[in-house]
């Protein structure tokens, strides 16, 4: 019997998800995986038998190094919720019938929060059945939200990207010389370590960004515009950072104030946009100064351009260190990266029981605010900065960064 | 008497006005120029005297160099529109007064058409006065609208942006397995050339943008709507890049159509946008896919991180040759680039009349869009592959790029 490995990707696109899914690849390819096959789709795909073997497409080491540098899921995606299996087991016998057919003794999904659900569903039925598939997940997130890591592959990029950009606007937005309010959206549902990342704008050689609105804090209109006159006293031009997740104290979004139509995923997440419009619109009516809006949109999840090189590091070692984990008998745990110090920066993986992790959600601890929590302190500088450090340029072609992607397997 | 001369900037901001200035600055001081003054917020500064010694500035070359690397304009910009000296003789003879006291022999402004108009109005008032300071006009914009040049410093940088991140955002918007059609507006108020650019998304690793919508062609909305389900029935993930300047066929803009508050500034410009969210919901309403709207918005503008070497190279070309031809006795020109030949791709410089720059645009030739003129042909991209050739990294320190700023000199 064939000794096979599967691999899927779930969620948002990142920056550094292939460069896990490439972690994942080689270090089961290593470990003596017969086949390497990828999920199209995630497990959506793979109940839909949508499957390729990796080994046809990751040819030579110049496919592995281009996955890396390829931002977005090469696999695809799904945001497909798992039902549990005492509710639905027919889900259950399905995915693991087509599992046994393809021999597969290693399982792995590389996602977020949702993500880590479908492994922890998967690995307790298969305890549940006495299946011997190892399931191990893989962490993948922009949003830095996950349990039990110091911090996501993904959030690195994602931060850098939101830092150089911001500096870019603070340069732009301040280039006329007449009173003017710049409102910038952030992604983060429901935490703001992306909208906190905007604080790295300020430094020697740039004023920065002069508030900062997170989802942790209950977001108060009256605050914020009694606070936005009073910078405007001081300087002539503002730029704000808010998060696309602003609640005020009653529960509800900022954005949901405004006229904008919503929808609802499979997951039941709200589809979020029209924050810093709304707030921008605001400025205008109540105190009567030209504003703009920023939406940094999903340039920031999908910026392969300019991602952190330890990050696109770290992003491959989790996946590595996954299959290794697997190949060692270990299921139902999710790897985690573990900060060993932050100066030098030294930082190692672990594994977690993935139940610590499922259906969590990390937030900025609130001691790392200013006192009226519209700026971070130094000591989630301290915590950051080593995420950022280095580049990994693309390899451009032409004028523009060569990438790879899966051509149509339907 | 000193010889002196002063430069200023104006209009939107570039990736590479900045590496014009620095042409212009040491073209004067390698030509003997005493002190070359800077005009804070361009000729609105001068009318304050807000003006810089730049030689306090840029002290040394990494000055000159963080300089050529830093997006936005060093000196600040303005929007200001000079009167014609018929109608408000009061302003030219402020304006002459205090060149007069500055000493200055060579007047150089940076900038689109706006700012020709300013060369071309000082220039002929100089020669009604029989003065003798030599006007010379630096072109500058990313919407290559500008007459008589082959194309404008600042397009280069900024169609290079929007190819990469064209790129990105496809692989992002087609990551699921769900019909989805995305729309990215890009900036340009009459003219497509930055729209176009999106077509330098397709190619061997990339399905690139389905349609293009420019603001050359009259924008109808049936014939947009029944070809994006037309492209729907052929593949699930559709990427339509707009212009935001897109007009219907009675005139008015399609975002006009939408319930935006608009501006205008003194131009008589409208702040156009929300283009790409009209009709991203009249895709979900109209044929019921899902559907989300990107605006690059300024990021295409200021995008420092991401230009092209051809570029940051050539701005500084035209700022050096405007220094030589002030210098030589010109006045009441403009630098122009004059492409010698496409490949090898080689470029000089030459100088123009300003009356047959000033007020005129340039729009994309109908003949160079494919028949139902929602595609661009292979000439458009023999005329602008050269132009986003070959990168300049920006200088990174721990993690983000150096940028260089004039603190406050109020």
């Amino acid at each position: 019997m064939a000794k096979n490995a599967i691999v899927g990707q779930s969620g948002g696109p990142t920056s550094v998800i292939n460069s896990s899914l490439a972690g994942v690849y080689q270090g089961s390819v290593s470990r003596g995986a017969d086949n390497v096959f990828g999920m199209v789709n995630g497990i959506q795909g793979l109940l839909n038998n949508r499957i390729v073997n990796l080994s046809d497409y990751l040819i030579s080491n110049l496919e592995i190094e281009l996955l890396k540098r390829t931002p977005s899921a090469y696999l695809g995606s799904c945001r497909y919720k798992l039902p549990h299996f005492k509710d639905d087991i027919s889900v259950y016998e399905k995915i693991f019938k087509i599992l046994k057919e393809l021999e597969i003794e290693y399982f792995f999904y590389i996602g977020g929060n949702d993500s880590m659900d479908t492994i922890c569903k998967l690995s307790d039925y298969a305890k549940e059945i006495k299946s011997d598939i190892k399931f191990m997940g893989v962490p993948k997130t922009i949003d830095n939200d996950l349990m039990v890591t110091d911090h996501t592959p993904g959030y690195g990029s994602a931060a850098k990207y939101i830092g150089v950009v911001m500096k870019e606007i603070v340069r732009d937005a301040t280039v006329y010389d007449t009173p003017y309010v710049t409102v910038v959206e952030i992604m983060g549902r429901n935490s703001g370590w992306l909208t906190a990342a905007t604080s790295l704008s300020k430094s020697d050689d740039c004023e920065g960004v002069d508030m900062i609105c997170l989802p942790e804090v209950p977001f108060e209109s009256d605050k914020f515009l009694v606070k936005t006159e009073r910078l405007l006293k001081e300087k002539k031009d503002i730029v704000i950072a808010v998060s696309e997740g602003l609640k005020l104290t009653d529960g509800r979004y900022v954005c949901e104030l405004s006229d904008d139509a919503r929808f609802t995923d499979a997951f039941g997440h709200k589809n979020l946009t029209g924050t810093a419009r709304y707030l921008s619109n605001q400025v205008m009516k109540k105190i009567g100064i030209k504003s703009r809006s920023i939406e940094l949109s999903t340039l920031q999840r999908c910026a392969g351009h300019l991602t952190s090189r330890t990050d696109i590091t770290e992003a491959y070692q989790v996946g590595g260190a996954a299959a290794k984990a697997a190949f060692e008998g270990h299921s139902g745990e999710m790897v985690a990266l573990k900060r060993l110090s932050n100066d030098p920066y030294q930082c190692t993986t672990q594994t977690h029981d993935i139940h610590k992790v499922a259906n969590f959600e990390k937030k900025i601890p609130l001691e790392w605010l200013n006192s009226d929590c519209t700026d971070v302190t130094p000591v989630f500088h301290q915590y950051l900065r080593p995420l950022i450090q280095a580049e990994l340029t693309p390899i451009f072609i032409n004028g523009l960064p060569q990438h790879i992607y899966l051509k149509n397997t339907d």
